[in-house]
C-alpha cells in the first residue's frame, strides 16, 4: 500500500494504491470525519463485479449505507440521473458531514462528484475506481461534472474528493479492450511528464495488460504521482499547467462528439488524439519523427488506434466539435503538442488548416 | 461611489455601491477581463424596470449581449430553468472567460449564480441586484443555488463573483412590501453584529421606507460590509463563523418551506425566524426581554410580522421540514441566538420541545 498526499491551497487529501483496501473500507471512512450515512453511487456493472467486496468493507464500519445504480457508460452523465441521485440523497436526508462514494468507472465518479460537489454545496467525496482510467486518472484532481445535449462535460465543478482509494485487485476482471483504453492516459502521462514510466510501459506492457497486479501498482502510483503534482500547482485550470493533462483530448473530445459518444471508448479517443497532436506538433517541426513513431509504435502495440478509416469521422464534424470545446481562447484552437516524449508544450495559435492538415494525414488507414 | 474589497483566499473582487453605476456598465466589464460576450440572466419585472439602463451601459463596451428571460420569483431556481441557462449558453457558444450577469433579485443572483459556477466549471459572474434583498445580503457572499422539490436550497455551491454592483437607484421603484421584506436582512445584521446599522435603521425608517438614496446607501454599505467580513472569515461555512448570517434562517425556511415557498416573502419569513430565535434565546436565559421586544417592534415598525395566526403554519410541518434542512447537525437543531443587539451565540443543542414551545407562543396574534 502506498500513499500519495495531494496538497491544495484549501484542502488536502490521500490517494491509497494497493490492494484489498475495499474490504478494510471501515478504516478509511472513519478518517473522513462523523459520517452517519453512505451513499454509494455505481453502475451495473461495477457493482456486478465489485459491490459485495465493498459491502464487506461498509458493513464492518458504523454507517448506514444505500447503494444508487447509474445508468452505465455516458449516459449516466446526463441532468436527469444527476437529478435522480440528488433525490436520493434528499429522501434518505443527508447531511454535510454524510459521504457519496463514487464506486465505478470515469463517468460514475464524474456525475458522482458533480453530485457531492453540489449538494448541500459539498458533501465529503470518497473515489473508488473500479477501471484503470479512473485509476490514473479521473478519480484524482476533482474535475466533476456532467454532458449536456449540446456538448460533453459542458456543466461542472473542480470538486476535490476528501480521499481517493484505488485497489489495483479490482482491475483484475477489466476486459482487454477496457485496460487497453485506459492505457493511453498512463502512455499520455509518459509523453508528457514521465519518460521513465513511458519506458516502463514499453518494456512491461505484456505484464500490464495480463494485468499484473505489481505491474498495475506501478502505472496506477505513478501516474497518480504526476496528475497530483499538475493539480497542486494549478488545482483550477488557471495557470496553464494543468493544460498538460489535456493532451490529445481537444482532438480525442472532437472525435468521441462527431460519433455522438458511441464506438470509440474515451481512451481510444484519446489515443488518436495523441496521434493527431504529435503529427500537428511534427509538421510544425516541433517534435522529431521518431518521437513520434516510438509514442504510436507503443499505443499500437497497446492495441490502441492510431489511424482512421477515411468514412469513420466526417471532417467537419470533427472540425464543429472542436469549436464548441472549453480549450479555444478567443477563437484560436489550443493544443498541447509534445516536443520530446517526457515533454509538452502549449501553442494557442493553431490554424483550422493545420487542424485540417493532420486530420487528412491520419485519416489514412484502417483503425486496428 | 463606495468600494469594499471582499478579499479570500483564492481570490478577491469589489462590491460598489452607489448611484448610476449600470449606465457606467461598460467600464466595470473591463475590469473583468478580456470576455466578448454577455448573456444578461433577468426576469421580467427587472427587465421591465431596469433593462433599458442595463442595455445602454452594454451597448457601450466592446462585447456581443444577450438577455435571457428567468420565469420569476422561487420558481425560477429550479433544474429545469438552470438547464434552460445552459442551453443558452451552449448555443451562444460561451467560453470560459465569456460573463454572465445576474440582474434582478436574489433567486436571479441564485441561480445564475449557479449557471456560471457549473458552466464550463465557471464562468465570471457579476452579480447586480435589483431590489433591497439581493444588495444586502444575496448578491455578496457566493452562496448559489437551486431548489429540489424536496427542499429548499438543497443544491449549490460557493461560487465568489467577480463584481457586485449595487446600484441603490434601482430601488427606487421597488413595491413598499419588497422594500420592507428585505429590511429584514438589514435588522438581521444589526442584531447579528452591528448595534450601529440597527439603531441608524431605527432613526431613519421612514428615509429607508421613502427610498431616500442616502439613507440606501448607508443601509447597503453598512450591511455589504458586515457580510463580507464574515464571508473573509468563513468563506465556506466550514469554521461556525459564516453561520451567524443565517439568524433568523433556520426557522424562516421552514416556514417557508411549510408554506410551499407561496404567500410568505424569504424577508417577512427571516422576519417570523428572527422573532422565533429572540423567544427562543429568551427562554432560554440568555437574552433580555428588553432585547427582544426592542428587535421585535424594529421589525414591526418596519411593517414584518413578527406572529401568526395559529392556522398560518401546521406545527408539524414546519418541525418536518426544520428536519431537512443544512443546519443539523447529528440530528440536534443548531440555531443562531441573539445575546444581545449586536451579539449572538450558536446553540448546536436546541430541543425539538424548545423549538415547539417556541411555535406555540408565537402564534398566538395575528399576522399584520
Amino acid at each position: 500500500m502506498r500513499t500519495l498526499q495531494v496538497k491544495l491551497i484549501e484542502t488536502s487529501y490521500s490517494i491509497v494504491v494497493g490492494r484489498g483496501l475495499v474490504e478494510k473500507l471501515d478504516r478509511f471512512l472513519k478518517r473522513l470525519g462523523p459520517a452517519r450515512k453512505v451513499l454509494v453511487v455505481t453502475e451495473r456493472r461495477a457493482a456486478s463485479l465489485h459491490l459485495a467486496r465493498l459491502e464487506k468493507g461498509l458493513r464492518k464500519g458504523k454507517v448506514s449505507y444505500q447503494v444508487f445504480f447509474l445508468q452505465g457508460g455516458e449516459g449516466a452523465k446526463s441532468a436527469a440521473e444527476l437529478s435522480r441521485i440528488y433525490a436520493a440523497l434528499a429522501r434518505n436526508r443527508f447531511e454535510r458531514r454524510d459521504i457519496l462514494i463514487a464506486f465505478g468507472g470515469g463517468g460514475v465518479g464524474d456525475v458522482a462528484g458533480f453530485a457531492a460537489a453540489t449538494y448541500l454545496r459539498g458533501l465529503p467525496l470518497l473515489q473508488i475506481g473500479t477501471t484503470l482510467l479512473a485509476q490514473v486518472d479521473s478519480s484524482i484532481g476533482g474535475k466533476t461534472g456532467i454532458n449536456l445535449p449540446e456538448g460533453k462535460n459542458l456543466v461542472g465543478a473542480f470538486y476535490q474528493p476528501s480521499l481517493v482509494l484505488s485497489d489495483v485487485t479490482l482491475l483484475k476482471t477489466l476486459p482487454r479492450r477496457e485496460l487497453t483504453a485506459s492505457l493511453a492516459e498512463v502512455i499520455k502521462v509518459g509523453v508528457i511528464r514521465d519518460r521513465e514510466l513511458f519506458q516502463y510501459v514499453e518494456k512491461n506492457l505484456d505484464s500490464i495488460l495480463a494485468a499484473d497486479l505489481t505491474a498495475l501498482e506501478h502505472i496506477v502510483f505513478s501516474s497518480a504521482r504526476i496528475k497530483a503534482g499538475v493539480v497542486e500547482r494549478d488545482e483550477k485550470e488557471t495557470r496553464g499547467e494543468r493544460m498538460i493533462l489535456n493532451y490529445g483530448h481537444t482532438f480525442g473530445h472532437a472525435f468521441e462528439a462527431a460519433q455522438d459518444y458511441r464506438g470509440l471508448r474515451h481512451g481510444e479517443a484519446v489515443a488518436l488524439g495523441m496521434a493527431a497532436a504529435a503529427r500537428l506538433s511534427r509538421n510544425r517541426g516541433w517534435l522529431r519523427p521518431a518521437d513520434e513513431m516510438r509514442q504510436n509504435r507503443l499505443l499500437e502495440r497497446a492495441g490502441l488506434p492510431t489511424h482512421w478509416n477515411r468514412l469513420a469521422f466526417k471532417e467537419d464534424r470533427v472540425i464543429r466539435h472542436m469549436l464548441l470545446d472549453k480549450k479555444i481562447k478567443g477563437g484560436k484552437l489550443r493544443f498541447v503538442l509534445p516536443t520530446a516524449l517526457g515533454r509538452v508544450r502549449i501553442a494557442d495559435d493553431v490554424t483550422l488548416s493545420e487542424v485540417k492538415k493532420t486530420l487528412r494525414e491520419l485519416g489514412g488507414k484502417q483503425v486496428p
